[in-house]
């Protein structure tokens, strides 16, 4: 490895750890907020509204912060380019799977509670970015990961690089009004507390500054 | 000019087509929207929620569209780059001249229904982005339009391109997070029709798919 490589790698790293910061403050901020001020999370409980907090929890803590990661593999895995290749790939389908999860709650306080599935536009933008995101995952693996000729890549590569960046940022719009959705239903119905607000709006700032510095990474790699 | 230039030309273009046919079907849903469904547009009204429905209007019409246009100018003003640059400033005024009458109109409702200014996300996130907009217009003058060295506008531009995209993206999040939030207060007044909504929804697809779409117009610049 010249030197060049260490200062550009070392340099590229400055970003990410903006986004390494915000990525883990938006999970604290997201668990206080499911755990002390929310009723908890738990997958098999006989109360709806635990099964929901799953929800919220993996779509950003496994979805979106995972694929944030897998984006970010290239400057911050200290190995070489096979490796980090492998750990994107690797990295967003733990994101995925992960996400499954995570909309299989949601779908399950819906069933719990009678509620109408896919609904609100949250929901069209969530789903619709996770299904997009489930093929732009199977054309990479299958374009870069398999044996498609020099060519193919070359041609790919860009609409990869563009589209995972429009997906990550569908994805943050996602958790963002998701996150709008419960604050105007907890303080309409009069059971939003201030602390909790605040603590609402300062999670959605740590998710949105995540999303913003992930893609500043990349798209400034060459340059800082 | 030569073949090159021409070719590019026209093909970056490709993807500023869909980034129009988005940001126009956006405006015509908003403005069925408020016309048909909500109470009407004006700004000098005695009714709260007249003068309310010009904010979600001109953030939309006004500050992101105009925007997208701006940044856009590169490839769709048929001209030379010196006036390509100079409308890509003014397009960026405009929208921020627009912009602010928009947040007029919010201060000036809240003051009308005696609500509190800046609480949700949503007001976070847009008065965020529009501060974070205005000093990234100024700095963006007195780097390109004045007589900053060639070395400062090297050193500036990849960080005002990808600056300018993160803002971007961060204005469809404000909008989408206003929508959300518009939508759940409608609906769990049991004042949104089924109709409505579905409309609202579409008008957020509309207007997030405009925005990735001007993102793909500069990402791909290169490649299609």
């Amino acid at each position: 490895m010249d030197m060049d490589t260490v200062v550009y790698r070392r340099r590229a790293s400055r970003i990410t750890i903006f986004a390494q910061l915000f990525g883990i403050l938006a999970i604290i901020l997201l668990l206080i907020w499911l755990l002390h001020y929310r009723e908890g999370i738990e997958y098999d409980s006989p109360d709806g509204y635990r099964v929901f907090n799953v929800h919220p929890l993996l779509m950003f803590m496994g979805y979106i912060f995972m694929s944030g990661q897998a984006i970010m593999a290239y400057h911050t895995i200290p190995s070489e380019r096979s490796t980090q290749k492998f750990m994107h790939m690797l990295l967003h389908l733990i994101a995925f799977v992960l996400g499954i999860v995570g909309l299989c709650a949601v779908f399950k306080f819906h069933d719990m509670a009678r509620l109408e599935d896919v609904f609100s536009l949250h929901s069209w933008i969530g789903i619709g970015t996770f299904v997009l995101y489930g093929i732009q995952w199977v054309i990479g693996f299958f374009t870069f990961m398999g044996r498609a000729p020099d060519v193919t890549r070359f041609k790919i590569a860009p609409w990869h690089i563009a589209g995972g960046r429009a997906l990550l940022y569908m994805g943050i719009c996602a958790a963002l009004t998701g996150l709008m959705e419960k604050y105007t239903f907890l303080r309409l119905n009069s059971i939003l507390r201030y602390g909790e607000g605040r603590l609402m709006n300062f999670t959605g700032l740590a998710i949105l500054l995540f999303g913003v510095f992930v893609d500043l990474s990349v798209g400034l790699a060459h340059y800082v």
